[in-house]
């Protein structure tokens, strides 16, 4: 079975706080009519702090499509190789070991994307299977998820490498004046993770049972317009309300594997902002504590995108609460909309010593 | 087992012929000092005309990242959902039966990419899963068979759609002028294919094994520059060439499945140009007759990226010469420098009447 090894998360050292992202929105915004609601949005995505790959001052300027394209490689190849040896090392594994790269980042545009660079750079054989995806925002972080367990359910003893690259400041827009995109320039951080899928071994979550759900007719709520300055990401106000349509799917697919989605041990959601984590608190039924994860994340990186989620499950990895046998669900939610599901038991060295008498012979434990 | 059944195309009614491509080369570079050089090489490519979604007068005023961009979206929207509606009827599919849709397009950017679109428009699951690829350019009609292939692995009563949309006229540039990129002027054709990857039954070419391999240090051989006026295609001189380190790779997957990369039924081949067929012809050692398919679509409609190996698979289904139990290979390349192949035997319904004697018990004929 594929187990997801603790991934590695790097972030820039630019920061930029809460408080000098309300005073820039004061001064770069003081004559907008909705400057007020704008700068509530942003207090209360309870965002005290983000990273960037360059000043505040640098990413304000906007040098144009073409060197905002050079930026993303050089500071991709600069900074993603690193990040990709650290969660090799976390899986037990060398670059060698590896049949498929699921490389995922929404914020920049490469190609070839940065699979091929990162095989002839680090090793990793010839013949590994090179996965690019942009177009899923953050849900990619999930999908890469869910389709290197598909990879591993296909070839059993395979591994698959995640990557999620997002460098969300790249896509600032200075000529963009809606409110959903004043409230996303305080939102959104910059950030690197990396997680090895192994198909046999490993401690982290054994992926079990994956889904993906898009919400009926929503797919011009999140969505970039591709224009000569590059992408610009646009949010409807009506996102963040999308947890009460989705909570049913994941208590069907909970349901599903037989396992009920109020009752996890864990949840690994993706903090696209605080009504998000809120909501799917409360439809779903568990406590907010639930999702301290997701709220680390959003608290001290910002939304970053697709390496949300591998930074939430990074996060239950330090904290060490998860032992054999405890069941959760991780989730992305992006464009589309799309909802990327996958329900996991947590497992040490690919064996689960609890799950036998637990889930599977549970109720003979008396008779033998 | 895995049947990649009959592929749909659709090309636009705007016609360029090679006169024309010449003619046009003659009066916009009149005074380039190799122009001599880069007529000889549009005519040796042997692309007699090319489809585009507009009238040349228009492709080549290049209105903008912005214009092109909502073109890209308008033409995709107006001409994907037919290709894919007959995709389906050819495997006797309705939309409902779909598991996963992959999607390669590399001549425009999206997100969501058209799968949002399609699920909400023509009544597929809204569980259906979404992979968007953009970034492996002609390779990605082969890798979209492959993540199908392994796809139904993993899942096997599962079915896969496969989209291939490419506007390469959308990529024009006036203003690159080097002799690389006025042949790729030359090549380039639009057109969008579909395909139906079936879980079970079909007809068509039985997924067997597929692999891809990484040309070592190529990955600037083929690349897009992304710019404010869109995407700049980049082609090294040297990518002609890349047969030579490739058959062997090719040979070794065959032998692989314990067959001869030389002595195979069919050949589906992408057709980057002549010198990619005729080199891989020379390398495997195999006749000119046999990457007909190929040199149809080269012939009739250009180099059209990814869907290249898809309209080549359909020129084989329409000549009707496979037989169940031949035995083929699918090759496609791109950027990467990435290969993508698979193996497979051809099918009728899913069944191979003629594999059981001829392939697992042959030896035993006799006897039994």
């Amino acid at each position: 079975m594929a187990v997801l090894c603790k991934p590695v998360i790097s972030v820039p050292d630019n920061v930029i706080t809460c408080e000098q992202t309300l005073e820039l929105a004061r001064r770069l915004h003081k004559d907008h009519p909705q400057l007020g609601l704008t700068l509530r949005l942003i207090e209360n995505t309870g965002v005290q702090k983000r990273h960037l790959i360059q000043p505040i001052e640098e990413v304000l300027k906007h040098p144009g499509f073409d060197v905002r394209s050079q930026i993303y490689e050089a500071e991709s190849k600069a900074r993603v190789p690193a990040v990709v040896r650290k969660a090799l090392d976390q899986a037990e594994l060398e670059p060698e070991d590896i049949d498929i790269i699921v490389y995922v980042s929404c914020t920049g545009f490469m190609m070839p994307s940065l699979t091929a660079w990162l095989i002839n750079k680090m090793g990793f054989r010839h013949d590994t299977r090179q996965l690019p995806i942009a177009q899923l925002g953050c849900a990619a972080g999930g999908a890469a998820i869910n389709r290197a367990h598909d990879f591993c359910t296909a070839y059993p003893e395979s591994n698959a490498l995640i990557v999620a690259c997002e460098f969300c400041s790249l896509c600032y827009q200075p000529t963009d004046l809606s409110v959903g995109t004043l409230l996303s320039n305080g939102l959104f951080g910059d950030g690197i993770a990396a997680a090895v899928v192994r198909g046999s071994g490993g401690t982290g979550m054994r992926l079990e049972r994956n889904a993906s759900y898009l919400i009926p007719n929503t797919e011009e709520w999140i969505s970039y317009a591709v224009r000569q300055t590059g992408f610009h990401f646009q949010l409807d106000k009506r996102v963040p309300g999308t947890m009460e349509p989705l909570a049913p799917v994941l208590r069907q697919v909970a349901e599903d594997h037989a396992w009920n989605a109020a009752k996890l041990d864990y949840y690994i959601i993706h903090a696209g902002g605080p009504r998000i984590l809120d909501d799917l608190c409360r439809f779903l039924g568990v406590p907010p504590e639930s999702f301290r994860f997701s709220r680390a994340t959003l608290t001290e990186y910002g939304n970053i995108a697709s390496a949300v989620v591998l930074d939430a499950l990074y996060r239950m990895f330090e904290e060490g609460s998860a032992l054999d046998g405890h069941r959760g669900l991780l989730a992305g939610f992006g464009p589309g909309i799309t909802a990327e599901m996958v329900l996991g038991t947590w497992v040490t060295n690919g064996l689960d010593s609890t799950m036998t008498p637990q889930h599977s012979y549970g109720e003979y434990d008396v008779i033998t």
